[in-house]
C-alpha cells in the first residue's frame, strides 16, 4: 500500500499514454481530471494485488467511446459515480476498490479520479497492460470472466445496465448505446473478485507507468536520452525514426481509425513507415519490412522529449521515434492472438513477436 | 375479473390489429404466441382497472422494433420472461400484473402470452388506445410517469436495463440497443402502481378490442356489413373506398416507413388517397382533401370481410375501406398533440379532429 499524490499522477499519466499505444484518450484531459480530484478529495491509496481480499468486489472504471469525442465532451465526474452506484445497487454489495481496465491517457486516470472522489483504493493492476479499442479485449476475457453486469452512464444522467451472454455482445450493445448517448460514456464494468484479479490481471501496471513517466521527466535533468531510458524500462525496441509526412484519420462506428506515415531520417532515410490504428496503433510497416503488429505495443514518441504522442496529437512534420514493446505473455497465447491479433483487425498477416521480427530486420 | 380463452384471444387479436392502425406488428404471429401460451398454461385472468390495488406493481410487456423484423424473427417467449425477472430483481418487488402498452397485432398479444406463462393477471387497460411507433408516446408520459427502469431482452439472452432522465432519451437509447440486438427486443417498461394506471391509463381497451373482433367475426353469420358494424362499435367514420395502386415501404432507423396509395371506387372514383405511415398510419389525404391525421386513428379494412390490414400485409389491387376514428381525449390536449400530432412526425399540418374534418368534407 502506498499513497499517490500529484507528482505520481503526472508520471503515471505520461507512462500510461505511452503504454496506451496512441490511443486510450487524451493524456491532458485524463490528468486534469485526476489532479482536480486529488486537489479536492486528497491523495489516493494504491494497493498491491496481494493486498486485496479474495472475496472483495473490485470494479474497473473506464470511459467508452472515441477519443476524438472525449476531446469535445469532457466528463463531469458524476457519470462515473452514477455507474458505480447503480452497479452496487444491482449487485447488492459494496465495491471494495477500483482499478484501470487499460493503460491510456484517459482510462488510467478515470479510476484514479473516481477513487479520490469516493475514497476507494485503486489496485495496481489492469486487464490489458496496454490499451485496446474494444471492451472484450482484456485478459479477464481470456479467462472467461464476464464483462457484465456493467453500467454505462452519460453526462446527462442516463444509465444503461447490461447483462449479456458473452463479452462480444457486451461490446456490440454497449458501443451502440454509447454512440446514441453522445459518443462517449463512463462505465463500471467487469465486476470481479480479488481472486479474479490475482489470477487474470496484469500486475503492477500503474507502477510501471509511473516508472516510465518519471524516467521521461528526469531525462533532461540527468542529461540522458529519454528514448534510450524508456526502451530500457519498458523492454522495448526502436523501430523507426522519421518525420510525419501524412495523417489520415476519421471517426467511424465510434472509433478513430486511420494511418500515420513517417518519412525516415538518419539511418532510416529513404524508407517510409506506415502506422495503422483503430484508436490504438495496430501495425507498423515499411514498404518492405513488417516491424511490429498487435498485440505487441507500438508507441510514437517525440524524438526530442521522449513524450508519447497519441493518434489525435500527431502533427505533420513532427520528428518522432516509433518504438515497439513485447505485450504481456497472456496475449501471446493462441486465444490471446485470436482475440487481439492482426487478423481480428482485418490485417492479412500472422502474429510474429516484435523481437523475432527485428531479429530478421523485419523481413518476413 | 373474467377469464380469457381461445375465442376471446382470436377476437382481441382482430380488434387490436384494427386499433393498431396498420402497425403494432403482425396479428397472426401475435395471436399464435398467445394461443400457444393458453394451450400450454391455461386461460388468462383479465382484471378491471378498479380491481388492482393502488400500491400493486403493474408492468406492461411489449415488443420493440420494426414489424418487418418481427416477421423474420419470432420471439421465443424467454425474452419477455427474462425482461420481467430482471426488472423484478432490480426493483426488489414482485410484479402483480401485466398489461398491454398499446393496441396492435403483436403488442396486444405479448402481455397475454406472458401472463399465461407466468400465471399473472392482465389488466384491461393500455397507454395509447391505439398503436404508436415510439415508446414515449403513451398517456403515462403525458402524466409525467417515467418509462424507466425498463429492461430490453433479446432472443439470445442479452438484457439491457435503462434508467433515463426522460422518456425521449429512453426511446433513443432503447431504439439504438434494439437495432444492435437484432432489430427487435422484448421489453418490461413503464413500471407503474395501480394508482398510476387508474389515473393515466386508457380503460377497457382489451374489452373494446374483443367487441370489435367479435363483430367482424359474426358479421357474415348475421348477414350484416362488417364495416358498418365496426364503425358503430368504434365510433368511426368511413374515409375512403379504393383499390391499392401503390405501396412504398422501407425499413429505416428501426421503423417501417412509407406510403400506401388507393384509387377510389364507387363514390370516390377519380380520387386518389394517400396513407402515410411510420409503423402506424399517420395521415390520410387526397389531392384536395385532408381526411384524418394522427393522433386520430386511421385503419385500412378489407372491403369484403372488414378484417384490418397492416402496412406489412397490404397488397397491390386489394379493395379496401379506409376508416377514421377519434383518438382518446387525452391525446387531444395541447401536450398530447405536441407528443403525437402531425407536426411531431414532420407533417406541416395542424391537428383537426377527424369529425370536424369530415364535417367540412376534408376541405381545410
Amino acid at each position: 500500500m502506498r499513497r499517490l499524490g500529484k507528482q505520481e499522477i503526472e508520471d503515471i499519466a505520461v507512462g500510461a499514454a505511452l503504454l496506451g499505444t496512441g490511443g486510450g484518450g487524451d493524456p491532458y484531459i485524463g490528468k486534469l481530471m485526476a489532479l482536480q480530484a486529488i486537489e479536492e478529495y486528497g491523495e489516493i491509496t494504491l494497493l498491491d494485488v496481494d493486498e486485496v481480499p479474495d472475496d472483495a468486489l473490485v470494479v474497473p472504471s473506464a470511459m467508452m467511446g472515441a477519443p476524438t469525442v472525449m476531446l469535445e465532451k469532457a466528463p463531469s465526474g458524476e457519470e462515473a459515480t452514477a455507474a458505480f452506484k447503480n452497479l452496487e445497487f444491482y449487485l447488492g454489495k459494496k465495491i471494495f476498490a477500483t482499478m484501470p481496465i487499460e493503460a491510456g491517457g484517459v482510462n488510467s486516470m478515470v479510476p484514479l479520479a473516481l477513487a479520490a472522489k469516493l475514497g476507494l483504493p485503486v489496485v495496481d493492476v489492469d486487464g490489458m497492460g496496454r490499451a485496446f479499442p474494444e471492451l472484450q479485449m482484456v485478459t479477464f476475457y481470456l479467462d472467461g470472466i464476464a464483462a457484465t453486469p456493467m453500467v454505462l452512464a452519460d453526462e446527462k444522467g442516463n444509465t444503461s445496465l447490461l447483462s449479456t451472454i458473452n463479452n462480444v455482445w457486451t461490446e456490440r450493445i454497449a458501443r451502440a448505446a454509447t454512440i446514441e448517448m453522445g459518443g462517449s460514456t463512463m462505465t463500471a464494468i467487469y465486476p470481479m473478485t480479488g481472486k479474479n484479479i490475482k489470477e487474470s490481471g496484469i500486475r503492477n501496471i500503474l507502477s510501471l507507468e509511473e516508472k516510465i513517466g518519471k524516467t521521461i521527466r528526469l531525462a533532461k535533468d540527468n542529461n540522458v536520452d529519454p528514448i534510450k531510458e524508456v526502451l530500457n524500462k519498458a523492454d522495448g525496441f526502436e523501430l523507426f525514426r522519421g518525420k510525419v509526412s501524412d495523417i489520415n484519420r476519421k471517426t467511424e462506428a465510434g472509433f478513430a481509425r486511420g494511418v500515420a506515415t513517417f518519412e525516415g531520417i538518419n539511418e532510416y532515410k529513404g524508407e517510409k513507415l506506415e502506422v495503422r490504428f483503430q484508436n490504438e496503433h495496430l501495425i507498423a510497416q515499411t514498404e518492405k519490412r513488417l516491424l511490429c503488429v498487435t498485440p505487441d505495443l507500438i508507441a510514437v514518441l517525440d524524438a526530442e522529449t521522449g513524450l508519447p504522442i497519441t493518434t489525435e496529437g500527431i502533427r505533420y512534420g513532427a520528428r518522432c521515434v516509433v518504438i515497439g514493446m513485447p505485450c504481456h505473455p497472456k496475449w501471446r497465447t493462441e486465444k490471446g492472438i485470436e482475440a487481439v491479433g492482426p487478423k481480428y483487425f482485418g490485417y492479412d498477416v500472422g502474429y510474429v513477436p516484435v523481437e523475432e521480427l527485428l531479429k530478421k530486420g523485419g523481413l518476413v
